[in-house]
Protein backbone atom coordinates (compact mmCIF):
# COMPACT_ATOMS: atom_id res chain seq x y z
CA UNK A 1 0.00 0.00 0.00
CA UNK A 2 2.95 1.88 0.32
CA UNK A 3 3.85 1.74 -2.85
CA UNK A 4 0.23 2.65 -4.31
CA UNK A 5 0.29 5.84 -2.15
CA UNK A 6 3.13 7.31 -3.42
CA UNK A 7 3.53 6.29 -6.80
CA UNK A 8 3.85 9.36 -9.29
CA UNK A 9 0.68 7.72 -11.32
CA UNK A 10 -1.77 7.65 -7.88
CA UNK A 11 -0.50 11.47 -7.14
CA UNK A 12 -1.98 12.13 -10.73
CA UNK A 13 -4.80 10.51 -11.09
CA UNK A 14 -5.45 11.99 -7.22
CA UNK A 15 -6.31 15.09 -9.31
CA UNK A 16 -9.18 13.57 -11.19
CA UNK A 17 -11.00 10.85 -8.38
CA UNK A 18 -10.41 10.49 -4.83
CA UNK A 19 -9.29 6.88 -4.78
CA UNK A 20 -10.89 4.24 -2.39
CA UNK A 21 -8.65 1.55 -0.57
CA UNK A 22 -9.44 -1.08 -3.00
CA UNK A 23 -9.09 0.97 -5.96
CA UNK A 24 -5.29 1.49 -4.62
CA UNK A 25 -4.53 -1.80 -4.57
CA UNK A 26 -5.56 -2.28 -8.20
CA UNK A 27 -3.49 1.06 -8.91
CA UNK A 28 -0.22 -0.98 -6.98
CA UNK A 29 -0.76 -4.14 -8.81
CA UNK A 30 -0.11 -2.51 -12.23
CA UNK A 31 2.94 -1.83 -11.15
CA UNK A 32 4.16 -5.44 -10.42
CA UNK A 33 6.55 -5.40 -13.55
CA UNK A 34 9.25 -3.29 -13.22
CA UNK A 35 12.01 -2.95 -15.46
CA UNK A 36 14.85 -0.13 -15.88
CA UNK A 37 16.04 1.16 -19.21
CA UNK A 38 19.05 3.20 -20.32
CA UNK A 39 19.29 6.16 -21.67
CA UNK A 40 19.04 7.12 -25.55
CA UNK A 41 18.10 3.15 -26.56
CA UNK A 42 14.78 3.29 -27.94
CA UNK A 43 12.06 1.25 -26.62
CA UNK A 44 10.14 1.35 -28.82
CA UNK A 45 10.03 2.39 -32.41
CA UNK A 46 7.14 3.48 -35.13
CA UNK A 47 5.49 0.55 -36.28
CA UNK A 48 6.14 -1.87 -33.82
CA UNK A 49 3.44 -4.56 -33.01
CA UNK A 50 2.63 -6.16 -29.89
CA UNK A 51 4.03 -4.13 -27.72
CA UNK A 52 3.68 -3.00 -23.94
CA UNK A 53 2.85 -0.07 -22.44
CA UNK A 54 4.61 1.49 -19.38
CA UNK A 55 3.89 3.66 -16.55
CA UNK A 56 6.61 5.30 -15.69
CA UNK A 57 8.11 6.00 -11.87
CA UNK A 58 10.97 7.74 -12.43
CA UNK A 59 13.15 9.39 -15.31
CA UNK A 60 12.01 11.30 -18.50
CA UNK A 61 11.28 10.17 -22.22
CA UNK A 62 10.46 11.94 -25.40
CA UNK A 63 7.84 10.76 -27.72
CA UNK A 64 8.44 11.15 -31.10
CA UNK A 65 7.73 10.86 -34.93
CA UNK A 66 10.28 9.96 -37.84
CA UNK A 67 8.96 11.77 -41.19
CA UNK A 68 10.22 10.31 -44.08
CA UNK A 69 12.96 12.41 -44.89
CA UNK A 70 14.66 11.61 -41.27
CA UNK A 71 13.15 14.65 -39.42
CA UNK A 72 12.01 14.26 -35.79
CA UNK A 73 9.11 15.91 -34.58
CA UNK A 74 8.80 15.19 -30.81
CA UNK A 75 4.99 14.83 -29.72
CA UNK A 76 5.65 15.13 -26.03
CA UNK A 77 8.05 14.23 -23.09
CA UNK A 78 7.06 12.11 -20.46
CA UNK A 79 7.40 12.67 -16.61
CA UNK A 80 6.82 10.31 -13.41
CA UNK A 81 3.01 9.04 -13.45
CA UNK A 82 2.41 9.13 -16.96
CA UNK A 83 2.07 5.94 -19.37
CA UNK A 84 4.14 5.36 -22.09
CA UNK A 85 2.90 3.89 -25.44
CA UNK A 86 -0.78 3.19 -24.06
CA UNK A 87 -1.73 4.37 -27.43
CA UNK A 88 0.32 2.08 -29.04
CA UNK A 89 -1.09 -0.95 -26.75
CA UNK A 90 -4.41 -0.14 -27.70
CA UNK A 91 -3.39 0.83 -31.57
CA UNK A 92 -1.61 -2.27 -32.41
CA UNK A 93 1.37 -0.25 -34.15
CA UNK A 94 2.98 1.98 -32.23
CA UNK A 95 2.60 5.39 -34.21
CA UNK A 96 5.59 7.03 -32.54
CA UNK A 97 8.78 5.84 -31.13
CA UNK A 98 9.99 6.68 -27.45
CA UNK A 99 13.22 6.89 -26.10
CA UNK A 100 14.32 7.35 -21.86
CA UNK A 101 16.18 10.60 -22.24
CA UNK A 102 17.79 9.79 -18.64
CA UNK A 103 17.97 6.16 -17.24
CA UNK A 104 14.48 5.10 -15.57
CA UNK A 105 12.11 3.21 -14.51
CA UNK A 106 8.89 1.84 -15.48
CA UNK A 107 6.05 -1.07 -14.83
CA UNK A 108 4.99 -3.25 -17.85
CA UNK A 109 1.22 -2.92 -18.68
CA UNK A 110 -0.42 -5.33 -20.82
CA UNK A 111 -3.71 -4.55 -22.94
CA UNK A 112 -5.29 -7.70 -20.48
CA UNK A 113 -3.91 -6.05 -17.08
CA UNK A 114 -5.79 -2.78 -18.37
CA UNK A 115 -8.96 -5.04 -18.76
CA UNK A 116 -8.51 -6.33 -15.79
CA UNK A 117 -8.75 -3.17 -14.03
CA UNK A 118 -11.28 -1.91 -15.70
CA UNK A 119 -13.38 -4.90 -14.64
CA UNK A 120 -12.82 -4.80 -11.09
CA UNK A 121 -13.10 -1.03 -11.01
CA UNK A 122 -14.59 1.42 -13.43
CA UNK A 123 -13.28 4.93 -11.12
CA UNK A 124 -10.12 3.69 -12.01
CA UNK A 125 -10.86 3.12 -15.49
CA UNK A 126 -12.49 6.77 -16.03
CA UNK A 127 -9.09 8.04 -14.11
CA UNK A 128 -6.76 6.09 -16.81
CA UNK A 129 -9.32 7.92 -19.58
CA UNK A 130 -8.84 11.25 -18.11
CA UNK A 131 -5.68 10.96 -18.24
CA UNK A 132 -5.41 9.73 -21.61
CA UNK A 133 -7.67 12.63 -22.74
CA UNK A 134 -5.18 15.30 -20.06
CA UNK A 135 -2.30 13.90 -22.87
CA UNK A 136 -4.19 14.49 -25.67
CA UNK A 137 -5.05 18.63 -24.69
CA UNK A 138 -1.24 18.62 -24.63
CA UNK A 139 -1.08 17.51 -27.99
CA UNK A 140 -3.52 19.54 -28.83
CA UNK A 141 -1.78 22.64 -26.88
CA UNK A 142 1.58 22.06 -28.48
CA UNK A 143 0.08 22.13 -32.02
CA UNK A 144 -1.69 25.19 -31.47
CA UNK A 145 2.10 26.30 -30.15
CA UNK A 146 3.88 25.48 -33.45
CA UNK A 147 0.37 26.51 -35.60
CA UNK A 148 -0.31 30.07 -33.83
CA UNK A 149 2.61 31.33 -31.41
CA UNK A 150 5.70 32.80 -31.93
CA UNK A 151 8.86 31.22 -31.17
CA UNK A 152 9.04 33.17 -27.57
CA UNK A 153 5.73 32.49 -26.41
CA UNK A 154 5.29 28.64 -27.34
CA UNK A 155 8.67 28.42 -25.30
CA UNK A 156 7.38 29.79 -22.11
CA UNK A 157 4.09 27.64 -22.45
CA UNK A 158 6.44 25.03 -22.74
CA UNK A 159 8.32 25.67 -19.95
CA UNK A 160 4.96 26.03 -17.90
CA UNK A 161 3.63 23.72 -18.62
CA UNK A 162 6.38 21.06 -17.45
CA UNK A 163 6.38 23.01 -14.27
CA UNK A 164 2.60 22.21 -13.75
CA UNK A 165 2.52 18.79 -14.81
CA UNK A 166 6.10 17.98 -12.47
CA UNK A 167 4.33 20.00 -9.61
CA UNK A 168 1.58 17.54 -9.65
CA UNK A 169 3.77 14.50 -8.80
CA UNK A 170 5.81 16.27 -6.30
CA UNK A 171 8.58 17.27 -8.67
CA UNK A 172 8.34 20.97 -8.75
CA UNK A 173 6.86 24.27 -8.13
CA UNK A 174 6.31 27.67 -8.91
CA UNK A 175 9.72 28.56 -8.39
CA UNK A 176 11.48 25.86 -10.93
CA UNK A 177 12.19 22.43 -11.58
CA UNK A 178 15.19 19.95 -12.55
CA UNK A 179 15.05 19.30 -16.30
CA UNK A 180 16.90 17.30 -18.24
CA UNK A 181 16.53 18.13 -21.70
CA UNK A 182 19.17 19.40 -24.30
CA UNK A 183 18.28 22.20 -26.67
CA UNK A 184 17.95 19.56 -29.30
CA UNK A 185 15.02 17.96 -27.13
CA UNK A 186 13.61 21.68 -27.35
CA UNK A 187 14.48 22.58 -31.20
CA UNK A 188 12.74 18.88 -32.05
CA UNK A 189 9.71 19.73 -29.85
CA UNK A 190 9.01 23.31 -30.51
CA UNK A 191 10.25 23.05 -34.24
CA UNK A 192 12.82 25.44 -33.86
CA UNK A 193 16.19 24.97 -34.78
CA UNK A 194 18.97 24.76 -32.10
CA UNK A 195 20.17 28.04 -32.50
CA UNK A 196 16.79 29.63 -32.18
CA UNK A 197 16.18 27.86 -29.09
CA UNK A 198 18.98 29.43 -27.71
CA UNK A 199 18.61 32.60 -28.60
CA UNK A 200 15.05 32.49 -27.57
CA UNK A 201 16.06 30.99 -23.94
CA UNK A 202 18.39 34.23 -23.77
CA UNK A 203 16.08 36.52 -24.37
CA UNK A 204 13.85 34.62 -21.58
CA UNK A 205 16.38 35.11 -19.40
CA UNK A 206 17.74 38.75 -20.29
CA UNK A 207 13.97 39.76 -19.62
CA UNK A 208 14.37 37.89 -15.75
CA UNK A 209 11.30 35.25 -17.01
CA UNK A 210 13.08 31.96 -16.48
CA UNK A 211 16.44 30.88 -17.02
CA UNK A 212 17.07 27.00 -17.89
CA UNK A 213 20.62 26.56 -17.23
CA UNK A 214 22.70 23.54 -15.85
CA UNK A 215 19.64 20.87 -15.65
CA UNK A 216 17.21 23.19 -13.90
CA UNK A 217 14.35 25.74 -14.79
CA UNK A 218 14.30 28.92 -12.40
CA UNK A 219 10.94 30.59 -13.19
CA UNK A 220 11.83 34.36 -11.86
CA UNK A 221 8.28 35.70 -12.32
CA UNK A 222 6.07 33.09 -12.45
CA UNK A 223 3.12 35.76 -13.18
CA UNK A 224 4.82 37.69 -15.91
CA UNK A 225 5.77 34.32 -17.65
CA UNK A 226 2.09 33.24 -17.44
CA UNK A 227 1.18 36.31 -18.83
CA UNK A 228 4.01 36.00 -21.61
CA UNK A 229 2.79 33.05 -22.80
CA UNK A 230 -1.03 33.36 -22.62
CA UNK A 231 -0.86 30.37 -20.48
CA UNK A 232 -4.63 29.36 -18.79
CA UNK A 233 -3.49 25.90 -17.11
CA UNK A 234 -6.93 24.78 -16.95
CA UNK A 235 -6.27 22.18 -20.09
CA UNK A 236 -4.30 20.59 -17.14
CA UNK A 237 -7.36 19.99 -15.22
CA UNK A 238 -5.11 20.06 -12.06
CA UNK A 239 -7.58 22.03 -9.36
CA UNK A 240 -8.65 18.74 -7.64
CA UNK A 241 -10.85 15.62 -7.73
CA UNK A 242 -13.93 15.57 -10.02
CA UNK A 243 -14.89 12.01 -8.44
CA UNK A 244 -15.31 12.51 -5.01
CA UNK B 1 -31.08 -3.18 -31.30
CA UNK B 2 -31.01 -2.22 -34.59
CA UNK B 3 -29.98 2.02 -33.82
CA UNK B 4 -26.87 -0.70 -31.72
CA UNK B 5 -25.99 -2.13 -34.82
CA UNK B 6 -26.11 0.33 -37.34
CA UNK B 7 -25.22 3.42 -35.18
CA UNK B 8 -21.86 4.97 -36.93
CA UNK B 9 -19.99 4.85 -33.07
CA UNK B 10 -20.83 1.02 -32.89
CA UNK B 11 -19.71 0.47 -36.79
CA UNK B 12 -16.12 2.48 -35.70
CA UNK B 13 -15.80 0.67 -32.46
CA UNK B 14 -16.45 -2.99 -34.10
CA UNK B 15 -13.12 -2.07 -35.42
CA UNK B 16 -11.44 -2.55 -32.38
CA UNK B 17 -13.96 -5.18 -30.62
CA UNK B 18 -16.38 -7.92 -31.05
CA UNK B 19 -19.29 -6.66 -29.20
CA UNK B 20 -21.73 -9.05 -27.86
CA UNK B 21 -25.75 -8.39 -27.52
CA UNK B 22 -25.06 -7.51 -24.12
CA UNK B 23 -22.38 -4.95 -24.90
CA UNK B 24 -24.47 -3.66 -28.07
CA UNK B 25 -27.69 -2.81 -25.93
CA UNK B 26 -25.30 -1.16 -23.65
CA UNK B 27 -23.92 1.27 -26.59
CA UNK B 28 -27.64 1.69 -27.61
CA UNK B 29 -28.66 3.16 -24.41
CA UNK B 30 -26.25 5.66 -24.49
CA UNK B 31 -27.57 7.20 -27.48
CA UNK B 32 -30.70 7.78 -25.46
CA UNK B 33 -31.04 11.40 -25.29
CA UNK B 34 -30.64 12.79 -29.33
CA UNK B 35 -30.48 16.16 -29.62
CA UNK B 36 -29.95 18.69 -32.98
CA UNK B 37 -27.70 21.32 -33.38
CA UNK B 38 -27.38 23.50 -36.15
CA UNK B 39 -24.92 24.47 -38.23
CA UNK B 40 -22.13 27.50 -37.07
CA UNK B 41 -23.43 27.81 -33.46
CA UNK B 42 -21.03 26.98 -30.74
CA UNK B 43 -21.88 23.80 -29.04
CA UNK B 44 -19.33 24.44 -26.77
CA UNK B 45 -17.14 27.58 -26.21
CA UNK B 46 -13.44 27.48 -24.81
CA UNK B 47 -13.03 27.57 -21.37
CA UNK B 48 -16.77 26.62 -20.36
CA UNK B 49 -17.23 24.16 -17.20
CA UNK B 50 -19.92 21.48 -16.50
CA UNK B 51 -20.80 20.83 -20.24
CA UNK B 52 -21.76 17.68 -21.79
CA UNK B 53 -20.04 15.36 -24.59
CA UNK B 54 -21.94 14.07 -27.31
CA UNK B 55 -21.48 11.21 -29.66
CA UNK B 56 -22.16 12.37 -33.34
CA UNK B 57 -24.42 10.62 -35.17
CA UNK B 58 -25.13 12.72 -38.82
CA UNK B 59 -23.26 15.80 -39.85
CA UNK B 60 -19.67 17.22 -39.27
CA UNK B 61 -18.17 19.35 -36.64
CA UNK B 62 -14.84 21.12 -36.08
CA UNK B 63 -12.92 21.85 -33.00
CA UNK B 64 -10.78 24.84 -32.79
CA UNK B 65 -8.83 26.63 -30.45
CA UNK B 66 -8.41 30.62 -30.35
CA UNK B 67 -5.45 32.27 -29.74
CA UNK B 68 -5.39 35.42 -27.82
CA UNK B 69 -4.34 37.10 -30.51
CA UNK B 70 -7.83 36.36 -32.48
CA UNK B 71 -6.82 33.67 -34.24
CA UNK B 72 -8.28 30.45 -35.20
CA UNK B 73 -6.36 26.87 -34.95
CA UNK B 74 -8.49 24.15 -35.88
CA UNK B 75 -7.74 20.97 -34.07
CA UNK B 76 -9.71 18.57 -36.05
CA UNK B 77 -13.26 17.52 -37.31
CA UNK B 78 -14.98 15.30 -36.14
CA UNK B 79 -17.80 12.93 -38.37
CA UNK B 80 -20.65 10.35 -37.66
CA UNK B 81 -19.40 7.82 -34.87
CA UNK B 82 -16.99 10.12 -33.43
CA UNK B 83 -17.38 11.67 -29.50
CA UNK B 84 -17.67 15.30 -29.24
CA UNK B 85 -16.22 17.35 -25.91
CA UNK B 86 -15.17 13.57 -24.46
CA UNK B 87 -12.07 15.63 -22.99
CA UNK B 88 -14.46 18.32 -22.33
CA UNK B 89 -16.54 16.33 -19.72
CA UNK B 90 -13.18 14.89 -18.51
CA UNK B 91 -11.02 17.44 -17.77
CA UNK B 92 -14.28 19.92 -16.35
CA UNK B 93 -13.44 23.02 -18.64
CA UNK B 94 -13.35 22.63 -22.05
CA UNK B 95 -9.60 23.49 -23.43
CA UNK B 96 -11.35 23.99 -26.89
CA UNK B 97 -14.77 24.86 -28.21
CA UNK B 98 -16.65 22.78 -31.13
CA UNK B 99 -18.96 24.20 -33.88
CA UNK B 100 -21.49 22.07 -36.56
CA UNK B 101 -20.59 22.47 -39.69
CA UNK B 102 -23.44 21.26 -41.29
CA UNK B 103 -26.96 20.69 -39.02
CA UNK B 104 -26.21 17.48 -37.33
CA UNK B 105 -27.56 15.02 -35.09
CA UNK B 106 -26.07 13.81 -31.62
CA UNK B 107 -26.50 12.14 -28.53
CA UNK B 108 -25.99 13.66 -25.38
CA UNK B 109 -23.85 11.33 -22.67
CA UNK B 110 -22.74 12.81 -19.32
CA UNK B 111 -19.83 11.54 -16.49
CA UNK B 112 -22.31 9.53 -15.03
CA UNK B 113 -23.36 7.47 -18.28
CA UNK B 114 -20.10 7.11 -18.95
CA UNK B 115 -19.48 5.44 -15.52
CA UNK B 116 -22.61 3.28 -15.55
CA UNK B 117 -21.07 1.72 -19.08
CA UNK B 118 -17.84 1.24 -17.35
CA UNK B 119 -19.01 -0.63 -15.16
CA UNK B 120 -21.78 -2.69 -16.86
CA UNK B 121 -18.87 -3.63 -19.32
CA UNK B 122 -15.09 -3.16 -19.09
CA UNK B 123 -14.74 -4.47 -22.80
CA UNK B 124 -16.52 -1.14 -24.14
CA UNK B 125 -14.47 0.47 -21.40
CA UNK B 126 -11.68 0.09 -23.74
CA UNK B 127 -13.10 0.36 -26.94
CA UNK B 128 -13.77 3.91 -25.85
CA UNK B 129 -10.19 3.99 -24.62
CA UNK B 130 -9.15 3.26 -28.12
CA UNK B 131 -11.40 5.61 -29.51
CA UNK B 132 -9.79 8.40 -27.21
CA UNK B 133 -6.35 7.04 -28.61
CA UNK B 134 -6.80 7.35 -32.06
CA UNK B 135 -8.56 10.20 -31.56
CA UNK B 136 -5.22 11.68 -30.34
CA UNK B 137 -2.96 9.85 -32.40
CA UNK B 138 -4.91 12.05 -35.17
CA UNK B 139 -3.76 15.43 -33.60
CA UNK B 140 0.09 13.52 -33.17
CA UNK B 141 -0.45 13.73 -37.27
CA UNK B 142 -1.81 17.26 -37.46
CA UNK B 143 1.07 18.39 -35.02
CA UNK B 144 3.49 16.31 -37.25
CA UNK B 145 1.90 17.90 -40.29
CA UNK B 146 1.99 21.18 -39.26
CA UNK B 147 5.48 21.25 -38.07
CA UNK B 148 7.35 18.82 -40.79
CA UNK B 149 5.45 18.34 -44.18
CA UNK B 150 4.84 20.64 -47.16
CA UNK B 151 2.18 22.74 -47.76
CA UNK B 152 1.08 19.55 -50.70
CA UNK B 153 2.00 16.53 -48.88
CA UNK B 154 0.16 17.52 -45.30
CA UNK B 155 -2.98 18.97 -47.45
CA UNK B 156 -3.20 15.18 -49.48
CA UNK B 157 -2.17 13.49 -46.17
CA UNK B 158 -5.24 15.46 -44.56
CA UNK B 159 -7.93 14.32 -47.40
CA UNK B 160 -6.64 10.60 -47.03
CA UNK B 161 -7.43 10.35 -43.43
CA UNK B 162 -10.67 11.92 -43.64
CA UNK B 163 -11.52 9.36 -46.33
CA UNK B 164 -9.99 6.28 -44.35
CA UNK B 165 -12.13 7.87 -41.20
CA UNK B 166 -15.82 7.92 -43.31
CA UNK B 167 -15.09 4.41 -44.83
CA UNK B 168 -14.73 3.26 -41.26
CA UNK B 169 -18.39 4.37 -40.85
CA UNK B 170 -19.91 3.51 -44.47
CA UNK B 171 -19.20 7.19 -45.78
CA UNK B 172 -16.93 6.96 -48.11
CA UNK B 173 -14.43 4.52 -50.26
CA UNK B 174 -10.99 4.72 -51.56
CA UNK B 175 -13.06 6.69 -54.63
CA UNK B 176 -14.13 9.61 -52.94
CA UNK B 177 -16.25 10.87 -50.45
CA UNK B 178 -19.00 13.83 -49.54
CA UNK B 179 -17.11 16.52 -47.49
CA UNK B 180 -18.59 20.11 -46.58
CA UNK B 181 -15.09 21.88 -45.46
CA UNK B 182 -15.11 25.37 -47.20
CA UNK B 183 -11.34 26.41 -48.30
CA UNK B 184 -11.39 28.43 -44.94
CA UNK B 185 -12.08 25.25 -42.86
CA UNK B 186 -8.84 23.97 -44.43
CA UNK B 187 -6.76 26.97 -44.06
CA UNK B 188 -7.61 26.85 -40.62
CA UNK B 189 -6.91 23.28 -39.90
CA UNK B 190 -3.60 23.35 -41.67
CA UNK B 191 -1.92 26.26 -41.02
CA UNK B 192 -2.27 28.37 -44.72
CA UNK B 193 -4.07 30.85 -46.19
CA UNK B 194 -7.16 30.31 -47.73
CA UNK B 195 -5.43 31.50 -51.27
CA UNK B 196 -2.59 28.89 -50.21
CA UNK B 197 -5.12 26.41 -49.97
CA UNK B 198 -6.47 27.28 -53.46
CA UNK B 199 -2.80 27.07 -54.93
CA UNK B 200 -2.71 23.35 -53.48
CA UNK B 201 -5.87 21.88 -54.22
CA UNK B 202 -5.31 23.18 -58.21
CA UNK B 203 -1.46 21.73 -58.16
CA UNK B 204 -3.36 18.38 -56.43
CA UNK B 205 -6.00 18.25 -59.47
CA UNK B 206 -3.72 19.42 -62.04
CA UNK B 207 -1.40 16.34 -61.32
CA UNK B 208 -4.43 13.93 -61.13
CA UNK B 209 -3.94 12.64 -57.80
CA UNK B 210 -7.75 14.24 -56.20
CA UNK B 211 -10.33 16.98 -56.83
CA UNK B 212 -12.15 18.53 -54.10
CA UNK B 213 -15.54 20.39 -55.88
CA UNK B 214 -18.81 20.91 -54.95
CA UNK B 215 -18.78 19.33 -51.60
CA UNK B 216 -17.25 16.54 -53.04
CA UNK B 217 -13.75 14.79 -52.73
CA UNK B 218 -12.71 12.51 -55.45
CA UNK B 219 -9.69 10.57 -55.11
CA UNK B 220 -8.64 9.67 -58.77
CA UNK B 221 -5.23 8.03 -58.08
CA UNK B 222 -5.14 6.51 -54.51
CA UNK B 223 -1.85 5.08 -54.55
CA UNK B 224 -0.36 7.73 -55.86
CA UNK B 225 -1.72 10.22 -53.59
CA UNK B 226 -0.51 7.87 -50.40
CA UNK B 227 2.79 7.99 -52.33
CA UNK B 228 3.06 11.65 -52.45
CA UNK B 229 1.66 12.02 -48.68
CA UNK B 230 3.37 9.60 -47.17
CA UNK B 231 0.32 8.39 -45.65
CA UNK B 232 0.75 5.54 -43.81
CA UNK B 233 -2.65 4.58 -41.89
CA UNK B 234 -1.58 2.42 -39.38
CA UNK B 235 -1.80 4.99 -36.58
CA UNK B 236 -6.21 4.81 -37.36
CA UNK B 237 -5.78 1.06 -36.68
CA UNK B 238 -8.76 0.10 -38.87
CA UNK B 239 -6.89 -3.28 -39.89
CA UNK B 240 -9.94 -5.36 -37.37
CA UNK B 241 -10.79 -6.37 -34.22
CA UNK B 242 -7.97 -7.04 -31.64
CA UNK B 243 -10.55 -8.13 -28.95
CA UNK B 244 -12.64 -10.94 -29.92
Amino acid sequence: MVLAATSPLTRKLSAFAVLSEAELAVLAGLHGRRRCFAAGRDMAHQGQADQAAYILSSGWVCSYKLQPDGTRQIVDFQVPGDFLGLRSVLLRTSDHGFEPIVDIEAAEVLTGDLLEVFAQTPRLAMAILWAASRDEAMVVEHLVGIGRRDAGARMAHFLLELGARLALVGLGSREGYDCPLTQYHLADALGLSAVHVNRVLRQLRENGLVTFREGHVTLHDYRGLVAFAGFDPAYLDQTGPLLT
